[in-house]
This record gives C-alpha cells, sequence and structure tokens, in this order.
C-alpha cells in the first residue's frame, strides 16, 4: 500500500457553530464546505491545511456514532484518513491478506465524493483508521 | 496566525516495539528516527507521510504524561501539531491576546529540534494542539 498524505482528520464536535470560530478566529483557517453525510448521521463542516483537511463532525441524531463517541470519549479527535495512491479496494485486499480487520469489505462513498472504508481500531493501535481515494482524480 | 501545515500528529503508544511493525508492515511507512525526549519522558518513533509526520509517543516511566494519557484513555491519537509560518512567539501572542488558554508561554526545545508550544484543550475544542516551527529554515 502506498500512501501519498494524510487526506484529514475527523474530529468530533457537539455543534459546528461552536466550533467553527475556533478554526477560522483563531487558527486562521477557512471553513470551505458545509455537507451532511445522510448515512453516517453526521454534519460536516471542512477546512485546509497544506495538503490535508480538517472535518469537524457533529451528529445529526443521537443514534449516530459521533453522538456515542462523544458521550463516551467527548470532543476531540475521532479519526485519521490516509490518501491512497494505489486505490482503496487494492488496499483493502492487501491488508486484510495480513490479517487486518476490517470495517469495510468493500470501499463506499464518503464526504466530498471521496471513496473511503474504515479499518479496525484493533487493528491499527487504537487509531480509527479511514483510507481514501479521489475518483475524479 | 498563519498555518502552513500539518507538522505532525502525536500518537500515544505502550510500546514503539509493538507498534512500529503496523506503521511499517501494515501501512507501508518507514521509521527514519527513534529519539528520546527525556523532559516529556517518552521515547519517540517518527514516519513521514506527504508533509506531515507521525509521531509515536511511548512512555520512559510511569509519570510521564503519556502514561496517564494512556491508563485514563488507552492508546491513540495524543495530539494535533501544525507548522506556523511567522514563528510561534508571534502566535502564542496573538492566540492569548484572544483569549486562549496557553499550556507554554514561550516556546520550548521539542523532539527534533523544533521550537514548539502547546494550547490547552480547553480552549482548542478537546484537541490538544501544539505549534511548531523549525528554526533551521
Amino acid at each position: 500500500m502506498e500512501l501519498s498524505h494524510i487526506e484529514h482528520l475527523g474530529i468530533a464536535v457537539k455543534s459546528l457553530e461552536e466550533a467553527i470560530p475556533y478554526y477560522e478566529n483563531i487558527l486562521g483557517l477557512k471553513c470551505y464546505s458545509i455537507e451532511e453525510v445522510a448515512d453516517q448521521k453526521v454534519r460536516t463542516a471542512f477546512f485546509k491545511v497544506g495538503q490535508t483537511k480538517i472535518e469537524l463532525l457533529e451528529p445529526t441524531c443521537p443514534e449516530s456514532t459521533i453522538a456515542g463517541f462523544i458521550e463516551k470519549r467527548g470532543e476531540g479527535i475521532h479519526h485519521l484518513a490516509f490518501a491512497v495512491a494505489d486505490g482503496v479496494a487494492n488496499a483493502l485486499a492487501e491488508v486484510e491478506a495480513k490479517g487486518v480487520r476490517l470495517i469495510d469489505k468493500a470501499p463506499r462513498k464518503g464526504a466530498e465524493g471521496l471513496n473511503i472504508a474504515f479499518l479496525h481500531p484493533k487493528s491499527t493501535g487504537s487509531v480509527l483508521t479511514e483510507l481514501c481515494e479521489n475518483p475524479n482524480k
């Protein structure tokens, strides 16, 4: 598997409206997009810093996994997403063959139209890890 | 404050020797340096992916803040470090004037000879945040 860069960092927040001012007014980043990802039950806000996006994740209902994360651990970094240079499907096949436990057996659509898949934190040193590719590149 | 990129992500691990094989054999990254940072009571292992380093942090004694983090929350992402384009001292003055609580009132030396300072998670949406500059650039 060839990773090109950190595509984004997912950060769980209770409220986008309360969180965005820190990123804009203190860190000097600009929120360039707000998007609802219905099947993940989140609203997301995106910022870019260098090659990497920061993706704030606000739960849209109590059943959202992000709501559960915040209830258990509080707000904070939720997952780490790498851009793979050689395709998510190839990467999944390769890491599964090496014994990594997968959350997603096949790529699915994530925010911003990316093809994504999650690896299970049991296999990644407790870091919830996402692999991404941009199908339009 | 102008952030140029994510300089590194700090990830707390119980053992470098147990954690490094995942990064090397599964993710395909290469550990290019292992360094002890005595005043932070950690041993660190570094990998590079795109612009960003991954810094694994292993506590060297039970009094290490990393040992406390692992005991409380388990292994996982510990902090997020941004490279500031206009100097850490300037950035600290700017964010303190905006009401951000600081852990370090002035820059100090971190791993790899960087000038670093931490912001308090109470002011950063619970994300322990570090600002860095490379004094040799």
